[in-house]
């Protein structure tokens, strides 16, 4: 298992063209083959109904593309949309507590800056981690200066768990954090946030597909 | 049953003398009757881990003093750290959604603003409702100018279930709030805001247990 899926797509609606996020995810899934794309629900400035509302609707689109959905932070909101799994940030709740709520089957991915919280992630349970930022990208300023794919290499080399590269990854660069030995990658900016998610989408697989100098 | 306490604490940590959240609880159920007094976990601005931290903290503090423990919003936190409910803001979650994770054996509260929100609580399943701004108070100034004593005692009149009155109530106003038919009141100011909670919660109680005229 390299990782549950090649290219993780997190959501921000702020960013999405036309502001319908509904819309963005099922052009980004239309022509993906199942279980390659994954989709993270994060809108943490929607309260619970909006939350599970667009949670729901998003459930039904994923569902029907074949695409694992999982839900930022909020445990309660993924049992009920029935999402795969749940995403925890770096302040969310521990990893355990998570797993007791959402029992065996299901995903937990974390948020990870640094190489030991790789290995705590893996300690407690998760199944996946992303790392990051590795670029440079408006949306991670907050988390410091990007880290580059050095570091995402050394990370990857230390980690138990399958590692996905965030920040600032597209199709020019996803082919870098591959060779780092990324699981994949996961975007913001480049996938939903993308002028059309169908075509970024397409463009990202692509470029993780190819042979290094094909 | 009148309500499932007669005063409904919310917390509210950056009102709190001094900031320690814990130590305002403890002070105010020092010498309260067990079941008297609940309280409300709500700190929307804190992250899962803190909250969850926060809560399991609360829930040790309430437990050894027979107080009912409810945890604003987020039903995930209130199972994990045990808590005897949830209490539902305006934006959360449908009542039908938190009752299908909660079980049927946990407290559902929820805010409210109008009678009809207090009979859509009711058709959902929630054991009680808090209906306010009954008075002018600087929290609630988001919620439009108070309702009043004649709008709390209509709602009451065409409530299943019981109403607590909620903002600005203080010792000299929760008769007035008694005397329109309401279970109990909540406070969040006048209760775990006060210079001392102690202090402050015995006068609360004191002020809904004299008679009119005594």
């Amino acid at each position: 298992l390299p990782g549950p899926f090649r290219l993780y797509l997190v959501t921000d609606r702020t960013l999405v063209a036309g502001g319908d996020l509904g819309r963005a995810v099922r052009r980004a899934l239309l022509a993906v083959p199942p279980g390659t794309v994954g989709v993270q629900l994060r809108e943490k400035d929607l309260a619970g109904r909006a939350l599970l509302d667009l949670a729901c609707a998003l459930r039904e689109i994923t569902r029907a593309a074949g695409a694992p959905l999982l839900v930022n932070d909020r445990v309660d909101v993924a049992l009920l949309c029935e999402a795969d799994g749940v995403h925890l940030p770096a302040d969310g709740m521990p990893i355990r507590d998570a797993r007791r709520l959402l029992g065996p089957g299901r995903l937990i991915g974390v948020s990870t800056h640094a190489p030991a919280e790789i290995a705590s992630a893996a300690a407690g349970g998760a199944d996946f981690a992303v790392f990051g930022p590795v670029f440079a990208t408006p949306s991670k300023a907050q988390y410091g200066p990007p880290l580059g794919t050095g570091a995402l290499a050394a990370a990857v080399a230390a980690s138990p768990l399958p590692v996905f590269a965030l920040g600032g990854v597209e199709a020019t660069t996803a082919r870098a954090c591959l060779a780092a030995g990324a699981a994949g990658i996961a975007a913001i900016r480049a996938g939903l946030g993308a002028p059309d998610p169908a075509v970024a989408v397409a463009e990202l697989l692509r470029s993780m597909e190819d042979p290094p100098d094909g």
